[in-house]
């Protein structure tokens, strides 16, 4: 009797499945984000340690935390070359994504293998800041052959895996200048990274924005975390890249990220392609008002219901004298009160471009009863 | 030019629309419940006091509360007879309901007419507890009438105007058991009042919950606040009447209210009719498994969505013996984590009647590949 | 026997003293800030809203909500001019403080007689903001006196009761620059007010920062609430006047006032004089280490607990080149970690003058062991 | 220069005080709870797992997140025979200890070391319960010696090696009923432990609670957590031994355990001797009036400032007839209302016993002004 078996296992492992007693969260924020038109909208974070380098936390902990928080995919990423927990715990890391499958399977978690390359710059002096060296390789089927004696090999055997592979943390620390490297720019001529990390953790660099087009590359936006992630309503938003893919899978990820559809979402602020979101803003507020009528003396009030995770700061472009415009926030999961007629509005924390934003409009057609 | 005086009217008064300035909230908690098949459910607060009688708020506060708490329906019902404040306010019961309409309609907020009959019971001695002559009656269209020597008066006059009427916390304070006196029994007899409170603020009162079927009464669950109300994340929930309407707007309450279409909900305890509360557990989980399968060895995970703001807490009733049984609770607006294969449940917080709470069934298939 | 008759009074009452039945705090939030030597230091609001103007709450409300947020001083300050609820109300602006004092004797709240003078500005053609008018008088003793043809004339009967007068919101609604208008500059000269907002609401005024000291004025900080004011946890920050008192009653309040003893907090910041701040940071941090020590090879750590509810924000000094330096915020009501070796550092959040922060110093001294 | 030698380590080391980068606190709530006279109270959890056992999180995450909650006291204790992650992580118990203390120094928690021994019932059938034949041994010194085949021969190990020995979750999951099993009598007949766990995780266990005296055993209070620890924001209240202690050491700690001078703390309720918890109520309450004078016509209020981070719930006992008693709870960390006389009360969450509450006197003469 096979059903029969299986269900005994059934009973006797679920209190394993949000791992050994403990205070596991059992609820996940559903997070809502809108796809855009033939793509689903999947919220990642392609940066994470575990106690199998620098971490302090099984790979299990990333798995859970990131269904909580309303995640679709991680990737944990544990240094190559750096093991100061080496002399507790095994350096192979084909482990972490192995201990972690079976829960994210269980969970619905996409889980991309990775590992951080973690090199000072090839040749550099002590005047290369130290994060000039760090790249996430995503996809690799080898981590070990990565342990090469310089950068740009390692970068070359990772490209050889078919890795998707981005620069981290251009500006280390938030203390240092985002700078374009020497030996950034020979990677980057061999075609052997295709992002780089606009946010890292709390920190967004604004000397890299303008990077992203003119080096067409894809934006990533991670958390880089080593230890518990404390839950939202605490430790407040955790940077997430959205990954606009075609089917929500690895490969999707995978075609997505090589093909540069992604942007980078911290707390209030957006930053992506126009057209991404664009189709953000539209799938947001499905149920936006297009006409409004007023008798005479009656005030004009909008309701905007905001059914995604994401809220639109509002900055009204002019409009006639007699519409009083003023900044306004469309709060995400709610409905707010708009009292003005913004005819066009730049929305302020959907960055498209350094020094630009989304640009909507709201076509509203005033009549008055007499 | 009529377009341009309409607005600049608009430019001149929309500071006012959430009141003079000050810390209003912008936002409202869209507080998402299911529609129940060819009925709007609207949430409702049908008791509500103001400074024009022994309330500490202005009309429009409760308006604008009502609308930040996501409900949908509000009746201010001040004290026909009592007015501690009336060496200063008016006691015109018209009043409060002129005042808070315009507000209502820009905000979308149905108000329903109303006051509360505030007598000692007829002939009564002081055994009598307080609250057994304390009726609300909506849609009453001139509370002048209703101040005559009886509470039986009183409510005649309110029928003759076609109110609905209400008994009020008939477990006045929560101290005092609720019973059915002689002088409600005279009332009902003569089909003076078609409802009760089952809730009234933070109290429940199982000694009314028979009546409820027995005597055919509608089911009311109101906060009867006096002064502001506490945003939901510090006070906690607020009582709602959830009301079956067909159609949104006052004639649908009424019709819904005399048809006996209502429940109560209290933080996470909801109380009416099987099949209202039958159409709420089916409309907030829409998309609820229906087949599982298991490669051997494998652990089986449910993952159910509940699109809803009620919460479901599931108590199991009893399955084969391979199938570990515990009691769950499906988290409002969240993914919850279902571990065992739950054929048939009690939905312990949604009840249908004294002792009896909502039986579903979550009918899954279990396969197990080889 | 008088004891058995008072007794019996309160048993009747004492469910009346948080109000008639609904959801008011029971619990006051201490809020510690630590008190100066030989003064007292009161948190208060002087400028806050009911039904007798154009607010929208009873005169109890702000009472018991300033008990719940921790302050010890309010006073009501209705619109001497502005009667939008006359019709309906009373217009007689004794009655707020009257029917507030007992609750506030109760609840050990020190209430202070006020009103609010609201003027266009003597003479003023339309291009005169129309905040510049408007001044509250606290400790007047006959407001309906102040019901005079100009603005002077009304300022000079508030003196001539002994009131202490202050510049309300001078950047009125934060859309409008504050200037020092001519007529502001004809009532400073003749005496007529002694304090201005610095802050009102959530809007801090930068261009009257200067007149604090060039023009010798109390800082005030205020609400100028017209609604129910939210909980701290959900409304964020309410403005607070702190007032540094020889005596925690009004006469103490009315002596700190024309003695300019005062500072805005606001939130994170606090603006003052450098006395006034100074005691409050070593009030705060009663602790503080003074010595360090540690063994080659180990870290150093600082654990600092205030024990206020205003947080520091430090932004260290330049050390020594061996010492990292990093900005860091000792939170308010817990113990913080700094890290680094800080001598001497600003406090970004204690403004002690436009462009001038405290500087506090913290005379660590420190010794390896071998 | 040995001064400079240290500050370079200190400017290097510094941020690795909390860990790598990341996202850890760097806040510690204070949790103020009482001193009792003559000795410190301390809070304690005695029952954590890392990945050197079944747990999932590195030996440091634990005294980080006690430091965030206010803790003075841990100890790691991963089970001596149970080691799923011994293919990738060492079995080695002295390890946890060794890694979490320096951290510890810096933050200032007690490290105790200690281990889990978990073993079935000694020649138990498959009737005894799985959490019977588990043990918690504090202060061992060779975990190592404890892997002897029986669980008495373990527990002599133990008791050699001067360990306090507390019987862990005597109800364990919650679903078995705690009994006083064979093998447990015989361990406690030879006096191989000391204490017992009353509380583990959220779970409180009634059938124990008579034998703390009966048996005179140490009462626990402990997480048993496996992962990380939400902060009580998020994840409510956190179980914690309170250890009233002579010196707030290591040393300390094992004096008061022998002595039994310990209490369990759960969210709003403490168990523990009628002493302790009577030091708890006086030291929490350093203000309490002792006498009111009311007006006739006055209300009386009382208003009851908790210092402490502990609750007080209170059942006033009967009074005179006039005196109206209700419950109340006086809040942790802020000022109550109370507004009822109360003469005698019990304090409905500090139990002294099965069945018994502290009862406690406020002694409060009234005294009526004519």
């Amino acid at each position: 009797m096979p059903r029969a078996s299986v269900a005994v296992l059934a009973a006797l492992t679920v209190s394993a499945a949000l791992g050994p007693r403990g205070a596991a969260a059992q609820e996940r924020d559903p997070l809502p984000v809108p796809d855009l038109p033939g793509m689903k909208t999947l919220k990642a974070d392609f940066h994470l340690h575990t106690v199998f380098s620098d971490g302090e936390v099984w790979p299990t902990v990333h798995v859970r935390e990131a269904w909580r928080d309303g995640l679709d995919v991680v990737a944990l990423t544990d240094h190559v070359e750096y093991h100061p927990h080496g002399s507790d715990v095994s350096v192979d890391l084909l482990r972490p994504y192995a201990l972690a499958r079976p829960l994210a399977d269980e969970l619905g978690i996409i889980l991309i293998p990775g590992v951080e390359i973690t090199r000072p710059a090839p040749g550099s002096p002590a005047t290369i800041p130290v994060g000039s060296g760090h790249f996430n390789a995503l996809f690799v089927t080898d981590p070990k052959a990565l342990e090469v004696p310089t950068l740009q090999d390692a970068l070359r055997r990772a490209h050889a895996q078919g890795a998707f592979v981005f620069w981290n943390h251009p500006g280390f620390m938030g203390t240092l200048e985002a700078r374009w490297h020497p030996h950034v720019e020979e990677a980057y001529r061999e075609g052997l990274f295709q992002g780089v990390e606009l946010v890292n953790g709390k920190d967004f660099y604004p000397a890299v924005y303008p990077w992203i087009v003119e080096k067409a590359l894809a934006i990533l936006c991670n958390s880089d975390i080593h230890q518990p992630t404390p839950p939202r309503a605490v430790g407040g938003p955790r940077p997430i890249t959205l990954v606009f893919a075609r089917t929500a899978d690895a490969e999707g990820v995978r075609e997505a990220l090589m093909a540069r559809r992604t942007a980078a979402w911290l707390g209030d602020d957006v930053w992506g392609a126009e057209e991404h979101l664009r189709g953000l803003w539209q799938g947001a507020l499905p149920r936006l008002p297009s006409a409004l009528s007023a008798r005479r003396g009656q005030r004009l009030v909008v309701q905007v219901q905001n059914v995604s995770a994401i809220p639109f700061r509002l900055r009204p472009r002019p409009g006639p004298a007699w519409v009083r415009l003023e900044a306004v926030t469309v709060q995400a999961r709610a409905t707010s009160l708009v009292f003005r007629v913004a005819l066009e509005a730049e929305v302020t924390n959907l960055h498209i471009g350094p020094g630009h934003e989304l640009v909507v409009t709201v076509p509203l057609e005033i009549t008055v009863a007499p």
